[in-house]
């Protein structure tokens, strides 16, 4: 069984997509926020309680919407939904990409990584394209192989799957590494009816390291998909050495 | 100048203590949610616009509240509020621990990576207490010696501190790393009034490794503060190898 959820809504036609494409390789369940959670990260509800409720259900899928962010869908999906372990959990497909450091910011990689804590093979399948009418066309077989594969040979755990597809031809896949860079210029300053300043979160992303070719954004870049395996255990082992040996 | 926020509310005892001590440091901004933003990990305010206002300001130090999640607190500093790049980001003292795999879930280390994230040093202080009444006093000579420490050695590119407390008496302080583990038995159903269920949010962690003397938790376990180096780079490089090998 798998299970799918998303940032974008039950609604979204990237979540539709990848649903169609999972009923080709199991049964499915669905648990998709009842509204857009984009940037959600890995939040949880908690100054107020969640809700689910089935939506539809046919012979292979149970689609349920959830009032919570992506990561309290796969909560709920584990412990009050699905009755035994799903064999995978895949996420998307994202309207954006979640390459680079959107993968700390993004509700669906959130979602994976909550999927991926406990012990289940997990993948987050973005496009480049932040667009609602965004076309997966050309993306949709390697969807099938990234995930056939990830289920033939297992995932360790704690470690999961960005997966990014570029806008257009596809060249290929590449193993890519989350690319150096920052969010610039993020805000866009407005003054309401009363005179008093509001801002809207906007911004663009400036790449640190162009033309670097081990990056998940060269790839995308280049119209490779990149698969970018990533690990739940945050420690950077090598600074370790260095903390240890402060004298305080 | 060092930049404050943190993820329990401007109002929070451990923002008011942090604070306090930071003044012994330097010349101290602080930017805090207007009220609780627990488990908000990175989230970002993206559906509606966000507002910050001055709250209060006196020599060496200026305060500001501001209505999104402690990324936003964050981010609208950096591109909204100060002046000049502050020189460190320390975010909390947090009201409950965020050792193991609290840091993906918490908005006070969600803020501290913002501050990575942003070439600037951060560190997150938390206390194994979720009392709002928790008694800071052991821990904030530490706090001071961490923080200066910090400030003299520098911190790499990319690599922030996880810094939580024990309740009670201190034996030290220990270099660790992220604990493995998993929250479990998340939920807590109710009915309301018109006999619909709805779900809080609730559960507790369950160490897989307890007696693992190289974790965090076993650090808090034992009375001593676990400084956690943290990386925002969250690919996997060992397993690059592996998903480079597959055959599509």
């Amino acid at each position: 069984m798998i299970l799918i959820t998303n940032d974008d809504g039950a609604e979204a036609n990237g979540i539709k997509t990848l649903t169609r494409l999972m009923t080709q390789i199991g049964n499915v369940v669905v648990v998709a926020p009842d509204g857009p959670r984009s940037g959600q990260s890995n939040a949880l509800t908690v100054t107020h309680p969640v809700r689910f409720k089935k939506s539809n259900e046919r012979e292979g899928l149970t689609e349920y919407i959830c009032t919570g962010t992506p990561t309290d869908c796969v909560k709920l999906a584990l412990n009050e939904i699905v009755e035994r372990t799903p064999d995978l959990i895949v996420a998307g497909i994202n309207h954006g990409s979640n390459a680079a450091i959107n993968v700390i910011y993004s509700g669906t990689m959130g979602a994976v990584l909550e999927g991926c804590e406990n012990g289940i093979p997990s993948i987050g399948f973005s496009i480049d394209n932040h667009s609602l009418q965004a076309d997966f066309t050309l993306f949709e077989p390697y969807v099938l192989k990234i995930t056939r594969k990830a289920l033939e040979e297992g995932l360790p755990d704690g470690i999961c799957l960005n997966v990014n597809a570029p806008v257009g031809e596809i060249s290929g896949i590449r193993t890519a590494r989350q690319c150096k860079g920052r969010w610039v210029k993020e805000f866009e300053k407005r003054t309401d009816p009363h005179g008093k300043a509001y801002y809207w979160l906007t911004g663009y992303f400036e790449n640190h390291e162009p033309g670097n070719e081990e990056t998940d954004e060269w790839a995308l870049a280049h119209q490779f998909i990149s698969i970018v395996p990533t690990a739940i255990d945050m420690t950077d082992y090598n600074f370790m050495e260095t903390t240890r040996n402060w004298e305080f």
